[in-house]
């Protein structure tokens, strides 16, 4: 045994896995020996090559899932890290290594939160579940989605989650995710013809006929957002037309583009938006659209209390309710009608070289999980 | 000796060498040892890989300069070609072949016209000139305009210049080149900030920046052009901007643009225009020049009265003056102050698989050319 705490110690055992996404390189396995000494029945979820896996600890009362994934982010180049990415160490009460915030340090202080919740609590109310995949980073597509759609088919019904996401921005705590913004994607070609810039009028432009559809929608107002989500916003993110040489008007141009939209909208209203400035301008074009994820919002309630009680007594702050930022797997638990929230380490170095976190705040971490299943679980013991 | 007349015997001579741009494969030795035996001086003008020649004949009055190039473009696919392309061969009275019309076919007929010319006329007025280049397809660095400049220096006059660029459309003489829009070309660059779409308000997308300004150049009235030139066109030949990823906001945008621009604008009037849009935009930018050429345009007058005439009198059509299409080698000449006019066979398929021209019809340009010569020289003989 090392003279570090149980979720350090856990911790650094999971980082030390190449678990490059998809790979989960045995982390599940831990995971699923420490869950089933404390009374876990567990279910293997693979799909494809992604592991997956469901736990669940009781059998009746509102279900709590902790939600999280075991893939990484590749290293980057490892000459500039400062330990080897997967060899993780602490120094000066920092953890570096590859997970350490996103989201391995989680995974430990689940786990470690759980053990200590169950030893005080082995008949604690409710049912204590993990959804665990190791395809969050990667396309997404054989991890959580597959998972739940599993679960739904059999009624699985799951009340809370918490994601073990790293919401925080300056300190542990200072901020949860009640919500995320939805993600809509749009491949658009448009059609023109191709020609000689010596024969205009044999030709027609594709790029000046795209242009003031693509302003419009570039500056074009899609809702107010409301109190916990900012307005919608469009990104055009690539966009290319041109046969590279000089004096050839080509014949088609295309643009990619994006929405992160507010719970004010869905897929259908900002198509028929889009498609509505698209024939304003006459354009012959086609269209693809790729539908990454619905916006899911947590109203304040019995999740959202519990955990504000929690870190305030764990660290004393309270947390502000945020929906920025990119997408997370709580999109697809919240199709089951989960009341979803992420709570995790801070997220300032993940996804880049020297990924890691103050070890003192995965304690301090795997305590705010312990609170909270006291203050959902523990009330009528 | 063939069967055939001098003008298809020259033209089969030089489109059996593949003088792909820029080589010349012989093709100037050979115009050059005709040119020599009735009496021009001959002048090698080489630069750097590219062979040029000039050469003249007589000693005062007015030059008439006959102008053109050995080079082709490439082949294309050879097992699309009915004739190897580099074998010509005439079937059914077409002549077959790379050059056959894009302009081997034109060097024949003016060396065979001036030979007939001065056959009869040894003692013409004014002087005749060639100025052949083995770069007009390629990049047209080392070609006619460094022969120009070397002509300018040493204050070399060229009154009269005859191109023999593929003029005519349905019909030998149809059309005549007075003279050519200019083209002028901008490489910019947008500069905006790279980010994540789900974090809009930390990137600047130059996309969006620059749509507004790209639309603007597309739709704006630049001149009204005059008698001989249509209006200016402005035409967008590439853009791109992207990573690739469609979250990722690029940090800069790039889009090629060319003006073909009629006689009433010059480089220095179309830079403010452009300029003055992208500041009213605000966008922080680059731009990148390139000066193509500017306008030329000779008026009717004594070399276009010659010329009508002569087409008049040998196929009976009047052919009409146009300024249309690209860029020819006609811009590099008409710097001397020269008087420049483009006269060739049909251009219908010209740069493509399987070019060729009607076999007679390069016998009638022959005979147009020694008109040309007997309307300008020979009156006084």
């Amino acid at each position: 045994m090392s003279d570090l705490s149980p979720t350090l110690d856990l911790a650094i055992d999971l980082m030390s896995r190449p678990s490059i996404t998809p790979e989960d390189a045995g982390c599940q396995d831990v995971m699923i020996e420490r869950l089933k000494n404390i009374g876990f029945e567990v279910e293997l979820m693979p799909f494809g090559e992604v592991k997956n896996f469901y736990a669940k600890r009781g059998h009746s009362g509102p279900n709590l899932c902790f939600a999280g994934h075991t893939d990484v982010v590749p290293t980057g180049p490892e000459s500039e890290w400062t330990v080897p990415p997967f060899s993780p160490e602490i120094i000066d009460g920092i953890l570096y290594g590859r997970g350490a915030a996103d989201m391995k340090g989680s995974l430990a202080a689940m786990v470690t939160a759980v053990e200590a919740f169950v030893a005080e609590h082995p008949d604690h109310d409710g049912q204590i579940s993990f959804l665990i995949t190791s395809d969050e980073e990667g396309p997404f597509v054989d991890g959580t989605t597959r998972v739940v759609d599993a679960l739904m088919a059999r009624n699985e019904k799951v009340d809370w989650c918490i994601v073990g996401e790293p919401s925080s921005t300056k300190t542990l705590g200072d901020i949860i995710k009640n919500g995320r913004r939805g993600s809509f994607s749009g491949d658009l070609t448009v059609y023109g013809k191709q020609g000689h810039v010596a024969y205009p009028h044999l030709a027609q432009n594709p790029i000046h006929l795209a242009a003031p559809a693509l302003d419009e929608m570039a500056n074009a107002h899609w809702d107010n957002g409301n109190d916990f989500f900012p307005p919608t916003s469009f990104q055009i993110s690539n966009i290319h037309a041109g046969t590279g040489a000089t004096n050839v008007v080509p014949g088609q141009l295309n643009a990619q583009f994006n929405f992160r939209f507010s719970s004010e909208l869905d897929f259908d209203a900002l198509k028929v938006r889009v498609i509505e400035i698209l024939e304003k301008h006459n354009l012959r074009y086609d269209i693809e659209w790729t539908y990454n994820g619905l916006p899911f919002l947590t109203r304040p309630g019995e999740l959202v209390d519990a955990i504000v009680d929690a870190i305030q007594d764990t660290v004393d702050i309270t947390p502000e309710l945020s929906t920025s930022g990119g997408t997370s797997d709580g999109r697809f638990i919240a199709k089951m009608g989960t009341q979803v929230v992420e709570l995790g380490p801070i997220n300032a170095t993940i996804h880049q070289v020297n990924e890691h976190v103050d070890a003192e705040s995965l304690n301090q971490l795997s305590s705010i999980y312990t609170r909270i299943l006291k203050n959902l679980f523990a009330n009528n013991q």
